[in-house]
């Protein structure tokens, strides 16, 4: 029954807590066999950039200062609350791992094994002068379009 | 017409302007007949925590820790925008008793009377240290997966 | 196909890349022939604020200061994150430049060039103590209930 079922996500936001959030619904849903798409737009993409991959080359003075400044990946992803300079992500942290929780680059990494598709917004590559290389493997690039045709035929659609 | 639509909200956001809008939205909703159901993770569980049922025990010092930093019921969230240690959202709370409009306990209450149900993700209640006993009455607790499950069948879904 | 398509658009927030990424989605929506309507709410209505037609004239001593602290128009608007000052919206908009991306107010102005219609929540209205006069041409009053019935008929729900 849940088969066609869709879910689509966009997650706009680079908080490790909101991150968090999406991929639970994202991993929760591929479990009850429901298609899943995240548009990732913004301050979202900072989660697809791979630590190992950053390049400064071809860019311009703004988007190298920019490339330095917004965060590297899913670990370093500030929280969207009570970050208190690190302590109070470093607080959740503790606690997750107290409750066997895993880590938001699990997430991340469970989500694409169970067939979660990522889609970096074409617009928001471009503006923040970041790069497909630089990303996850696996990532498509997708405008705004593609994404509403897509989320039209979604039954959830949320923006995180 | 309207007796069986469904609105179901997420709210993940523990700030006081926006887990206004989403009972607005909700008690609107339950006037027009339709089915709301509220899904509180993360910093929205701090809505439901009863000032009077706060406690420390079986906790972690983590779990202490953060019960304390963190607000405890609706009166005690921030603004998201312009909070200014407090003053914009005394300067908002003025403006809504110069409108008569209630305040965010009123509207809290009004939903559980109006009909709307609330629930609390139990991954967020786990990592968060929180425990049910601390929570307003009627309150239960929803896997991630139940929340799709009954988001699947509502008209309208959306995350605050 | 796509002719009775609905987007509804909740714009809560009062950010410069928020509101971006809105108005992208209203603005792609709209060239394929989807319907789109944005409820502006809460701090969404500072984008609608016409920097020339501000008056405090008729408000309380709060209104009048909030009037006075709250963002007068798209670019007034900060950044969700990294606003740092003022400094990132800067980088930001340089590198937009560089990529011949429109400005917060272009996209704004092309939204209504192309029909997507604008309503300004009536409550958030009171509250805040805006005028609809001080507001942009052609947006009309609507109330949360207003909201909730034209959201049930759209294919796609976002809050923002």
């Amino acid at each position: 029954m849940n088969q066609k079922k869709k879910l689509s996500l966009i997650l706009f936001s680079g908080e490790y807590d909101k991150a968090m959030a999406a991929l639970i619904l994202a991993n929760s849903a591929r479990q009850m066999d429901i298609t899943v798409n995240i548009f990732f737009a913004f301050w979202g993409l900072c989660l697809l950039r791979d630590p190992e991959k950053m390049s400064l080359e071809d860019k311009t003075a703004f988007e190298k200062m920019f490339s330095i400044v917004a965060p590297t990946g899913p670990e370093d992803l500030p929280l969207s609350k009570m970050n208190m300079a690190g302590i109070g992500k470093a607080m959740l942290k503790e606690m997750m791992e107290d409750h066997d929780a895993p880590e938001l680059s699990d997430f991340l990494k469970g989500a694409q094994k169970k067939g979660v598709k990522f889609f970096a917004c074409k617009l928001s590559l471009e503006v923040m002068g970041f790069k497909l290389e630089e990303m996850l493997p696996e990532v498509k690039i997708l405008t705004a379009k593609e994404y509403l045709k897509d989320a039209l035929e979604a039954n959830i659609q949320l923006f995180i």
